[in-house]
């Protein structure tokens, strides 16, 4: 049975990507059948929202989970967005690793191009059911689509395709699912990825009629998030395997203008310096340049005072967006947010986001994760997040228990980055980055010990309440031995005792009242 | 600012696998300089057992790890295996998703053609250097590569290659990487993957040349384990999609044909019943069955009884070979293992072992994780042998602690598949599909019953031991007493006391000393 190196050989053979995520479907987040009804409408909702946000329309999102039979749902996405041109259909929805977002450096929710055709894919493995898919771009036709995927191409495979005139103008795009799925409603459902997305995106309306009834979010802000700009990469994160391609691939003609236009941030001066310290002549044409110039002027990147990314390429909520949101949703006492500076990974800015609510209809404890508006809702075990919160002891904070177990509250995690890294191609958790994670530490211990003064008001209010009530109840007594020794009226005594608690104790009282918000 | 469809759609472009990689590094297990070191040698010698195992031949493999400069190092991996011929170097070394595992259903330590590759882009996106491959069959020539990846093509760069004679007929092959990385001896490291390695293939030779000086983990046995059968795909675990993709490829002229011979383990029996379920002629050429007809032939598959897959597929370590491997390599008072019968998920056969060392030169408590001979040292928390190990209350089984933080213990546990489920590209973990855990745990118990059987016998000898004491100590008080009351000589009975506690509690530490083995 021994084989040789020529046996061998002739084994090998490329592998699809296709091939390579039907077999390893649990990468994409279809490990199981309640997981996989979860993932597709986030792929279908995170894309609505994103071309929704890209095209600047307020977003009406509607979503339906019908059951057709014991384990096959049918489920239905739509949005007002601004429609897909008709060639691209089949190749977004029908083709791996296929998008817009990969090449660019821009916050946005989608980032690899296998979501929605991953999507694709789950539906017709399990059901052998085509995608259908209607868009319109507004002008006059609504184009329609049965899409598979070619597995062993990696290609779409059109089944049928139609166009309609478009009678009403509607705009938008809605895509039709039936896949092979459970529907629960717990802690990890369709439900509660609704929920948090709706706080995190208040601009949005939903509405999810689900195999039990309509559930709907209504829109709490009339505006858009600010739009994030696209950047360019940072010489911060640039390797030299980065650097190298971009210079046979750039269109400027001298490396100081190489670095100067293709990277962020990097003016003349700094240009000039890096040629200098790596021993480059600025004027050299990039593709000119050999591997030791890359060496040399990787060592005089590393060396050089760079000036962090610019910032507009991020949207994160906003403190008043989150307490708003949270607020509606929670309905909690106490509420407060922290929103950081903005940080840098690996050369890509990111920013960190806090919100807290405590006590009223919260219970228990929870943490929410999110990325780029994105609720992350499982690996919780294997996220950044998750590290950086119960890393901290939250007895400091006066909470009852190191670990959150025995208190009422939430915490709202999100970072938004231009890049974010997830653990997997399912993006439910944020790899562990030690910047990132002290970054979250931080945002978190600082809207913590907003919380922190809180309950130790209540702490004190309480012990006051107690120490009122007790003097209260002696206060009797207290005036008979006064006017014992005093010789004044008990009566007198005892109004100014009472006069004094109040005069004391009262106001701490309102103060308490005031830490509420 | 708002884009409009046609704008959008001029930025969508398609994305490569290896672009794809470069910047989810982090998911081939490349998210830090350390790991990234691990990673490498992982993919060099899993894949030259792999080939030695397939060509029948004893592993003599040599790993280098050279500090060049502060953050660079050189690796080389060489393995005495059967070469690779020459036009196949390019694509296995400079292709992702390229190989012989992935199409094939057998045990094997790599399985998606993405190791390798990775860790040449790994590379050359670190350092900008080509990866050095040299390689001979046998045949009187030795080849060599100097190869980097075409990132935007995912294509094999040659560099430079080249051909010389063998003289000295040496046959294998031998790698060499430069790359930023960093040297660390600890829990994660490389040394330790090599030790773990030893022990879950002990007919392999290793020498390891560390940057602190040579490490040799010298063959324990002369045998090769037995040779896993490749097998076609079990009918439980197929799905429509790939059915009927199935059915349009196949060489089979009916459909029952089809079923027995691209399934596994279907007899015509078999066939006819499932084809009589679905109201599907037997006779019908698979090429025009439609939809509704693999629709029915699932349902039909679903009720029927079908036999499990054969398990020479699978290539256990086996009991002996764990006993003496952890004997070797960490010394306990007390080893022993479980072999569970396997199991089937999904329609893969899998098989789960364990071995439990127990005291002697164990420093605190381990898990040990394997899946098809390769440790795993990265992500415990997100995978199924941990989940599993955790949600035992060990002390049930006479351990001091109920989660083993006091205990010197090492569980070792095995999973052989023909296709284990990963959590990610880098498989540093194992997928929770509860079949898994199950299994997982069944055998953590049995064999933690056997080590509870050892410690309550020590227990008990411990507490024998106490009482011999005192009987002892106090034998001349007995004898005294006993002498005055029956008028016997004190000496005669307190000969008599020890007599009868030598062969009352004598015995029963020999049986304690049996269950040490």
């Amino acid at each position: 049975m021994a084989k040789n190196a020529q046996e061998m050989a002739q084994t090998h053979k490329a592998i699809s990507i296709s091939e390579f995520f039907e077999k390893n479907r649990h990468l994409l987040g279809y490990d199981n059948k309640i997981k996989a009804l979860l993932t597709i409408i986030k792929e279908a909702v995170d894309n609505s929202l994103d071309a929704c946000e890209e095209a600047r329309i307020l977003p009406d999102i509607y979503v339906r989970i019908k059951q057709l039979d014991e384990e096959r749902y049918e489920i239905i996405v739509q949005d007002n967005g601004p429609g897909i041109v008709e060639k691209q259909i089949p190749k977004i929805f029908g083709k791996l690793l296929y998008g817009s977002k990969f090449h660019r450096h821009r916050q946005s929710r989608g980032q690899q191009g296998i979501g929605i055709s991953g999507a694709v894919l789950y539906a017709q493995l399990t059901t052998g059911k085509a995608t259908e898919i209607e868009s319109s771009t507004g002008d006059g036709n609504l184009y329609n689509f049965r899409l598979k995927i070619d597995v062993s191409r990696n290609e779409p495979k059109i089944i049928e395709k139609g166009k309609a005139p478009n009678e009403d103008a509607w705009r938008g795009t809605r895509i039709k699912f039936i896949v092979e799925a459970v529907y629960r409603e717990h802690k990890q459902s369709v439900l509660e990825y609704l929920k948090q997305t709706a706080i995190a995106n208040p601009f949005a309306n939903i509405t999810f009629d689900s195999p039990n009834g309509r559930h709907v979010f209504v829109r709490g802000i009339e505006e858009l998030p600010k739009e994030p700009k696209a950047i360019k990469p940072h010489l911060e994160g640039v390797e030299i395997g980065i650097l190298s391609r971009m210079a046979h691939q750039t269109k400027a003609r001298t490396v100081s203008g190489f670095l100067i236009e293709d990277f962020t941030r990097v003016g003349k001066k700094t240009a000039e310096e890096i040629c200098k310290n790596a021993e480059v002549n600025p004027k050299t044409p990039p593709r000119k340049l050999v591997h030791d110039d890359f060496e040399r002027l990787i060592k005089a990147i590393k060396k050089t005072k760079l000036i962090n990314p610019p910032t507009d390429c991020l949207s994160p909520l906003g403190k008043d967006a989150l307490i708003s949101g949270l607020k509606k949703e929670l309905n909690p006492i106490w509420v407060d947010a922290v929103v950081r500076s903005p940080a840098v990974y690996r050369g890509w800015p990111f920013q960190i986001e806090v919100g807290i609510a405590y006590g009223g209809d919260i219970k228990g404890s929870k943490v929410m994760r999110l990325a780029n508006r994105v609720p992350l809702l499982y690996q919780a075990g294997d996220c950044a997040i998750t590290k950086a919160v119960t890393h901290i002891d939250w007895k400091n904070y006066k909470l009852s228990s190191k670990d959150l177990s025995e208190d009422p509250i939430v915490i709202f995690v999100h970072m938004a980055s231009v890049w974010v890294p997830f653990n997997s191609e399912s993006k439910e958790s944020i790899a562990s980055y030690p910047v990132i994670i002290k970054e979250i530490k931080l945002a978190v211990q600082e809207c913590a010990r907003k919380l922190g003064i809180f309950l130790s008001g209540q702490i004190k209010a309480r012990e006051i309440v107690e120490r009122r009530r007790i003097l209260e109840k002696y206060a009797d007594d207290i005036a008979r031995a006064l006017a014992n020794l005093t010789g004044e009226s008990e009566e007198k005594i005892e109004k100014a005792i009472k006069e004094l608690v109040e005069w004391r104790w009262g106001e701490v009282q309102e103060d308490e009242n005031d830490a509420q918000q």
